[in-house]
């Protein structure tokens, strides 16, 4: 597709690599050349697999010798096709999957030294093997990649007690786009020796380097974990209980997510074995879970008293705490089948925004009022992490036999969610990143200041633009 | 001093804040042209105090038109002289004292917007108010201001439990080099919307812009803490103290300090009132706290249990916990007067070293040995954030009469301590930052690459080199 003028490049790759390690025949290539909602196709010279860093970076070398983009690739479970190539622009991937070493495991720094290519739960099960936790967990950590976690600064269910990747990375080890290697793998929980380079790389989507391994913070292990599900009146009525329940349980709140009644409708409908949690299907349930490392402490018996409290004050209507292991599971189970249940269905519009927790349900209304006036007959599917101000906020038709006017008319529904997101100072994007889907629907609302900011920075360390061509970045053609 | 070719500058600068708020009297400039240790005295044009973000940006596009230095300056408490103007070259101090507005205080967003020259104090103060805890907590808290705290990314006490500064920042608004404002005071848990541009400012000490307000991030604030003092054997064990207490508290683990014997004679010694807590000074002592939002939590039985544990195991050979507020006033006041107290008896050589925790007790071997052997006669004091693998370790002599010697030979002393940490990954500046003290410095344990790094990210954002000059970049004469 790219002609001869590359065959120089590729037996230079494949001298990095070996041969078997470069993939430049169609069939090989296509599962590196389609994101997993196969929503963007793309084309590459070539798919490079290296096994060290040594080889990231020879491969870096080769391709920008050669003037040739270079798309960063772990686990291809993005959701806005940050690692699928352009079809447009020359350029080679680089998968990290052979990358799978578990460096280095320090108990008593609390710190885990991965190479990129270990997939998220391999990383979750090399810190419970040293009695640690790993807090980042979302659906997709069987087969992620702890580097793309990184590149997109990931987020997930535990967010709210530990913070987002960029809170669990220690040090990086990074291949700069022209192939030097910056070591910055520092087990440190204080250093403050001049600009904090790593904060660069992480959530740059490969735009700037390609992460090769990192030092990751590791927490306490909870040795106990209560799970709950409630109906809530209204999601103002969910706020309120979270912040009952911080204040009654400080950073034992590991989880706290709002789920709305087409959510939980779609996976009763879609999911074998998924049963209602409660006898009624709320408007609004809230799911949360409490850890504590504390084997023995009272904590479904403080949990229902505080319940107790929440239904006196009129903000829970029923409730259920799971009494075993298996119930907490099956409670899970329904919030982490929603996408899967909504795929099973057909197409849907998806959104990941977050605003100020205050304003989720001035959100809600706002959201709901607009896009139903334009778009009546549209079926709002919410959920997502309320206790972050993050929601995922998926729209379909009610009639599936609409949908295909809904993808026509998408732009603009759209444009009404984000635009009524930037009113309540909200981001939309709020743990997906930028890839290509949202690429320069951002022009719309950064202001051009903050472009011109991320453009120096993309200039300073990677002048030839040649890290992940065409993502993130919007071009410059757009103000 | 620099003489009348900045006349119109001055007038300049007295038409963007008053004339009132321009100082340019030697005596009225004093205070703001020395760090409170005394140890650098710099000059400059003049001292300005704006009001407001606008007039911040006025002085610094005046500056820029004058080719002029800008000296961002809060409660002038650093340690290293990041906030004090060099005397070689001509600028302005901006002293953000005047900026103490709350602007917003969002209790269910747990979230406190401020501007900068308000001190740590009273940003803890409006937290407390709407039962919430701002958790930075340090000495100086008193006068410094949060502006200041967050360029140097500060850590303190809590570190070990709440992160550092840079973990407490939601939003910033920002005044740059060219006196553009950057309004990112976001309210956000979660935005991936591209490169996440406050990690540029935040520790970057004044080099990159001047901070005017920032969002921050408030936790749970706690209804019970416990303090206890032990004696541990030596740092191994203080180690495995902190290893058990996660395991059995998890976050409730508010504090964990390391004192040596001298740190604690000094205090003793020095300071009215000051009473040793246990009935021997031990060589090695820990105070911990434990803080948790429940009352009711029977935590000091729980640690007294686990004390217990620990006499058990040899690692603590005596231990107090505290049974009143006054009590744990009283054990962390003698923490928090070791500076003071080493004031009181005179000179002594300071670091604030990291390094990863478990390297604390071989660090502390290491450098005493290589320190003793340079210099016999030399008294360490050491103390710091265990938990953290931060120490501040300083240098004094037995005998005062040998500090002159002492004086003359301190870069070949700190040489030995930043070599030593250097051995052991860690950190010649854990929490205070470069400034000037340690600019130069840095470019022994940096390599070429990281520097030229930084480099590049001053240059893509201040590419006219007026941002606190001289500061934390060494000069490029420098390898």
């Amino acid at each position: 597709m790219f002609g001869p003028q590359y065959d120089a490049l590729l037996a230079r790759l494949a001298a990095c690599v070996g041969e078997t390690h470069v993939l430049t025949q169609n069939e090989a290539m296509a599962p590196y050349l389609v994101d997993w909602r196969g929503r963007y196709h793309g084309a590459a010279l070539a798919v490079a697999r290296p096994a060290s860093t040594a080889e990231v970076a020879a491969l870096v070398v080769a391709c920008r010798d050669a003037g040739v983009g270079v798309v960063p690739q772990g686990g291809n479970t993005g959701l806005c096709g940050g690692a699928t190539p352009l079809a447009s622009v020359p350029s080679v991937v680089v998968s990290l999957a052979r990358m799978q070493a578990i460096r280095q495991i320090n108990a008593l720094d609390n710190a885990l030294t991965v190479e990129a290519g270990c997939t998220l739960s391999a990383v979750q099960a090399a810190a419970a093997e040293c009695e640690r936790l790993f807090p980042l967990s979302l659906a997709s950590e069987g087969s992620c990649q702890i580097g793309g976690n990184i590149a997109t600064n990931a987020g997930g269910v535990h967010v709210l007690r530990y913070g987002n990747m960029r809170q669990l990375v220690l040090g990086l080890e990074v291949v700069l786009p022209d192939g030097q290697v910056w070591d910055g793998l520092r087990c440190l929980n204080k250093d403050n020796t001049g600009y904090d380079l790593k904060q660069l790389f992480i959530g740059s989507e490969g735009t700037l380097g390609i992460v090769t391994a990192a030092v990751l913070k590791l927490h306490p292990r909870p040795r106990q974990r209560v799970v709950a599900w409630c109906a809530v009146v209204d999601p103002e009525a969910a706020l309120g209980v979270l912040d009952r329940l911080r204040a009654a349980f400080g950073e034992r709140v590991s989880a706290f997510e709002l789920i709305g009644r087409s959510a939980l409708e779609v996976v009763l409908a879609h999911i074998p074995g998924a049963r209602a949690p409660l006898a009624d299907v709320p408007d609004w349930s809230v799911l949360l879970e409490l850890g504590d490392v504390d084997p023995d402490a009272p904590l479904a018996e403080q949990l229902e008293a505080q319940m107790a409290g929440y239904f006196d004050a009129g903000l829970i209507v029923d409730a259920v705490i799971a009494s075993s292991l298996a119930q907490c599971d099956a409670l899970w189970s329904l919030r982490e089948n929603i996408s899967e249940a909504q795929r099973l269905e057909g197409f849907s519009i998806k959104h990941d925004i977050s605003v100020p927790v205050s304003a989720i349900p001035k959100f809600l209304r706002r959201a709901e009022l607009a896009l139903l006036a334009a778009f009546p007959g549209l079926r709002i599917v919410v959920f997502g992490h309320v206790g972050d101000g993050n929601l995922h906020y998926n729209l379909s038709c009610v009639d599936r036999a609409d949908n295909e006017r809904l993808m026509v008319d998408s732009a603009a529904l759209n444009r009404i969610v984000h635009d009524t997101v930037a009113g309540l100072g909200g981001s939309i994007s709020a743990e997906h990143g930028l890839g290509q889907l949202k690429r320069d629907e951002i022009v719309r609302y950064k202001s051009a200041l903050e472009l011109d900011l991320m453009r120096r920075i993309k200039m300073a360390i990677d002048p030839g633009g040649l890290m992940n061509p065409g993502k993130v970045l919007p071009p410059a053609s757009l103000p």
